[in-house]
């Protein structure tokens, strides 16, 4: 955390807060993080803080908001909804990797959501839904026989939304493994498996 | 948790209490679990509690030796060290997931530790003890041609890993998808891709 509070003491805007929160409460817990507790964290004043957002409610709303409106971008581009259904699954999977490793403080937060309020019920609908559109590519994808029919479609969905989710767990920018690299890699091993052929 | 209460209030014994101590340290997290929360939740006296166990320490000693128990005990069996890598890798992976699924709140707990204690730091050496083990024949296999070359094996590796370990986010004992579908599926999916072919 010392080089973000760094950042933020030296020049603290909305931005910096709320990068600097996502990973705070990320560390801490949401529950668990007080406004008190952020300001400590990020090394300035709760009322500096208070100056640019009103709650840590509001920082939570934001960078929910970062992270489902950077996946459901992704839905809106055409080679999301033209082409066969392997294809699109394909590239919303890509896709997906790409803006968890762009947006992981705040894609992390999405992923451990437990719903505990309003916000985070509201936030894990639309996650929901942007789930539903993957799961009824792999449908679609299996009807056209282009997913192997031997395995339940619901634990086909599972199991890649968790080999995807688990990225969170170790990617990190900047480390040995590229954002590009993690991106094809999901996929390769998603579509292909990792024995060699 | 009213069945595991109305059960442990019925007939409480170690065995019981360790098993809802587990659900209650995975809903609403061990450092914000005291006894007097453990014991509102199990329906019994933190008396009854201290009867069986000294300390919530012990029951979470218990748990993830239960989890690393099973798991350690995979790699006695001759199939995980004898023959080739790749089938003595399916042979772990698909038994890793059967401990998964058989001891299933004790390996949740298990993936969930962040290592605040020395008894966590204590559990997260022998996990990635256990871990170190599939890496090495993940390199194996790979050194034998049995697996993608085209993949950093850290990262194939971390992809198995989370696969495996979103299966506790999902599978249920009791539910639609069987605990042997399961390790098949996984193992099916990990090896061999979503894609028909």
């Amino acid at each position: 955390m010392t080089d973000i509070a760094a950042t933020i003491r030296q020049n603290h805007d909305q931005e910096s807060i709320l990068r600097g929160a996502a990973e705070v409460f990320i560390q801490h817990g949401y529950d668990a993080t007080s406004m008190g507790v952020l300001a400590e964290n990020l090394g300035i004043t709760k009322s500096a803080i208070y100056h640019h957002v009103p709650s840590k409610e509001y920082l939570l709303q934001l960078a929910l908001d970062r992270a489902l409106d950077s996946l459901e971008a992704i839905l809106v581009d055409p080679l999301a909804s033209t082409g066969s259904a392997i294809d699109r699954l394909m590239y919303v999977l890509r896709s997906s990797v790409g803006v968890l490793t762009d947006q992981l403080p705040f894609v992390t937060l999405l992923l451990r959501l437990r719903g505990n309020t309003e916000l985070e019920r509201s936030a894990l609908t639309r996650r929901r839904a942007f789930n539903q559109v993957i799961a009824e590519l792999v449908d679609q994808a299996r009807t056209d026989g282009d997913i192997r029919s031997d395995i339940d479609p619901r634990t086909t969905t599972r199991l890649l939304f968790g080999m995807i989710g688990s990225v969170v767990d170790w990617y990190r920018p900047g480390g040995p493994v590229s954002a590009e690299d993690v991106a094809n890699d999901v996929v390769a091993v998603a579509f292909g498996g990792v024995r060699a052929r």
